[in-house]
């Protein structure tokens, strides 16, 4: 091609570096494992969201009282996806720190991580059949089963990638102790599935046990990491060990790869706002009978009955929308996600993902007044919990922040109070409705939607509301500061050399 | 943390200078549009895949006749979402164009891509219901608004991205025709919704017109596109144009961005893999009532009767798995994607997205040997036309491969023959399956099972095969090469230095 070329927007070094290299790795048939992880991410993502549709689609008729089965049925579903929505979470991390390990991949490599995929896919079935048959020892037998069938693959991919060296990122490969360190990732690879082989075993003939297990495996790397912190608290900051493969311990106990949890994140909000559209899509195109028989022929009126699913449906839509974009601001200050971080996140996704719920149930019960405002509160429920996990990850990287937070969002920089104001506002909006909806409870639905509508406009005037406020500030600091001998330490110079650290 | 470092996996240049740099750019609010990008890509895959749910939800009794008002409905299901399909891809085209002349974002154009999005959601409801009512004009003239409302919101896009002009693509920021480009984009921007607006007009009172006029915009860029290949040929190579304005015309018609590509393709593929298994999970999780009736409390039984279930799901996964296996090769190879090019990889992608229908097919008739055959026919049919879609993006990107392929696996190159094979298998194995159940008709589920199940096993032996034959005509060269006074041009020579250019 003559013409001159447009620069890429995505600034993708990689691929556009292996497009003007001479590929050799790509000629040996090694492979950079970008594309691989992202396919992974988006597929762990979906399959951690997916489980709220059988949530969702509970079907409870109109004149059905909302009873105790229905109840149970739906604390069960409910307990099912959120649990399904941890595992996944749990094996996503997992794969996340092998993938720390193995810097590049080639083509049974790349199947073995299809053959992983394939057995964590199967954990939500198995889990779904231990919460619906408690009782039988099947359930669990399969999930431990199917755990260790996880465990086996990773150790295969371990073993492959130590056997060809050049496959493991390079602080790995060129190290002396590479022995040591295919020991210790194979035990840490190993350690759940054997405890999973123990589940297994007393769900024979004891499966309470079994259940204590699982809870140990599950919960295992937030605990080692909780007593981690709490004894760095105690101790004293960690000095640097002297073996080298102790420092390889604390190196795979790194923050989270910042760029996966992104793409993690993304998925789980892709896929939350599209069954949305599903949902509308499958119910919500009239039967062509009903609009003959029912409407004498008219499309709009068959439609215009189903009005308060489309407002509903632009709401929530606008929600996930506008939580991804607090999501995305947030990550763009954020240098690296550390493991608490790494768990408030998941703690916000697995509340995006009820999402559909709420939509569910503003929509199905818009027309029965007696459950509105249930309803309407549930909604804002999520939305604030969803919300405020998301505010609480930015508070907890202000704890960190000379680590964890780019210099302009650190306290007194430029971005602070605007970040601050951009995450603050779907919490408060939601407990504001809340409120509201306790004053004016016959208005509820009509103030949720206003809620949902009112806060893009917010988002859209923030920065404009932000910068009146800091000019304000600023124009009274230029009226008050020259009245003042020495201007006040940190704020203002800070915000004039962004790199310098931030004072603790 | 004191610790050494784990290079990151992943090699995003960008999120990594932007890490490490004085982020002035953040500070201001603008940001790099990578991460909305591969948020619309996930958004927009998953719109496009998931109308193929309402075709597998069509539930058909097993004592029902599968009579012409089920085949009715089933046809106009999948003409929804074939085309839905396409009308997505389309959007998505011109997403991908905007895109790569707006190069930066802030929040403002955040929110904006947003409210596209959700526009562009709304086109699968509006087009399901003009399939459903084809002579009522309400259908369409909703369809008409909805790419109206996303032309408009893409022109103020437009507007604003050339109003502050540091957030274009720099080539055109530092462009002095800065203006003319602005008429030029709007241009094409407009174009579409222009037409759209005359069908909603004529929606109203002669509804064929519409239908006609909006063909022609969903085709309008093959057809161009198509149009300009043949003058091209015709007339010989372009000149460089003599106004920056036309090449400017050029480059807008340049190759779509090979990354939204893949991220595009990854989003289907994950989708689909993901709906197998929500099916599995929504569907045979057996009934607690069921257990205790039916197989007098024997969980092991009442799973033993969905068995057929889990070896589809298997399979299927496996086929999908192995089909983004197939897509990863290919573009691995891949320098840049030709418009040609993404049009097949909408098609292979399209059937992609027909496999859980294949998957339902297979397990929903697997009890019934009267339509056996014929689903297995089906699923061949699916699989064969994915695979050889794929196969034709590789014939294709052949014909040009100084420009699109990586040195090494072009003719001759040392990956040719691999990627020959691996590309290949599929079609061929489809095939295989199909013409084996046309003579051994009554065996037709077990051979479509063994093949899904002997599919993975010859991808992990291809290297080694192809690299055993490879080696053979090696020596076989290294006999004969001495006898022979003057080597082959080409072939061997450019597999050794692939920096080359080909011999066109």
């Amino acid at each position: 091609m003559s013409g001159p070329q447009t620069p890429e927007p995505t600034l993708d070094g990689q691929a556009d570096a292996s497009a003007d290299s001479p590929d050799e790795d790509a000629a040996d048939g090694i492979q950079h494992s970008h594309r691989m992880l992202s396919f992974s991410d988006a597929l762990l993502s979906i399959i951690a969201t997916v489980m709220i549709l059988p949530v969702t689609h509970t079907e409870i008729s109109p004149e059905q009282e909302f009873d105790k089965s229905v109840q149970r049925l739906l604390a069960t579903r409910i307990a099912v996806y959120l649990m399904t929505f941890l595992i996944v979470t749990v094996a996503w991390a997992a794969h996340t720190r092998l993938f720390q390990v193995v810097g590049k991949i080639d083509d049974t490599l790349a199947l073995l991580n299809l053959a992983c995929m394939m057995t964590i896919t199967f954990l939500p079935f198995t889990f779904s059949l231990m919460v619906t048959f408690p009782e039988v020892p099947l359930g669990i037998f399969l999930f431990c089963m199917c755990v260790i069938a996880i465990g086996a693959v990773q150790a295969l991919i371990v073993l492959y990638a130590f056997h060809f060296p050049h496959l493991l990122s390079p602080q790995i490969e060129h190290s002396a102790h590479r022995g040591l360190y295919r020991q210790h990732i194979l035990g840490i690879i190993v350690r759940g599935p054997a405890l999973c082989l123990a589940a297994a075993g007393f769900s024979l003939f004891f499966y309470p046990a079994s259940y204590l297990l699982m809870a140990t495996v599950i919960f295992l790397p937030y605990v080692s990491k909780a007593a981690g912190w709490c004894r760095a608290r105690l101790v004293g900051p960690r000095e640097p060990p002297a073996h080298s493969v102790e420092v390889f311990t604390f190196d795979l106990h790194e923050p989270l790869s910042k760029e996966r949890v992104e793409a993690f994140s993304d998925g789980v909000y892709a896929i939350v706002a599209t069954l949305l559209i599903l949902d509308i899509c499958e119910d919500n195109v009239p039967d062509a009978k009903d609009v003959k028989e029912k409407f004498q022929g008219s499309l709009v009126a068959a439609l215009g009955e189903s009005g308060p699913h489309f407002l509903a449906y632009f709401g929530s839509f606008a929600t996930v929308g506008l939580l991804w974009f607090a999501h995305h601001s947030l990550f763009l200050h954020i240098r690296r996600a550390t493991r608490p971080m790494g768990l408030l996140n998941t703690l916000s996704l697995a509340f995006v993902g009820g999402l559909p719920l709420a939509y569910q149930q503003t929509s199905a019960f818009a027309q029965q007044p007696r459950d509105e405002l249930e309803s309407v509160r549930v909604s804002c429920a999520i939305i604030f919990l969803a919300s405020i996990f998301q505010f609480a990850i930015w508070t907890t990287a202000l704890l960190q922040e000379g680590e964890t937070l780019q210099p302009s969002a650190r306290f007194g920089g430029r971005e602070h109070a605007f970040m601050f104001a951009k995450l603050a506002l779907y919490p408060c909006a939601s407990l504001l409705a809340f409120a509201c909806t306790c004053v004016l409870s016959s208005f509820s639905t009509a103030i949720f939607h206003a809620m949902q509508i009112a806060v893009p406009f917010a988002f859209l005037l923030l920065r404009l509301l932000v910068r009146l406020a800091l000019a304000g500030l600023r124009a009274l600091r230029g009226l008050v500061g020259p009245l003042l001998a020495r201007p006040a330490p940190g704020a203002v110079d800070e915000a004039r050399s962004p790199l310098l650290p931030a004072p603790c």
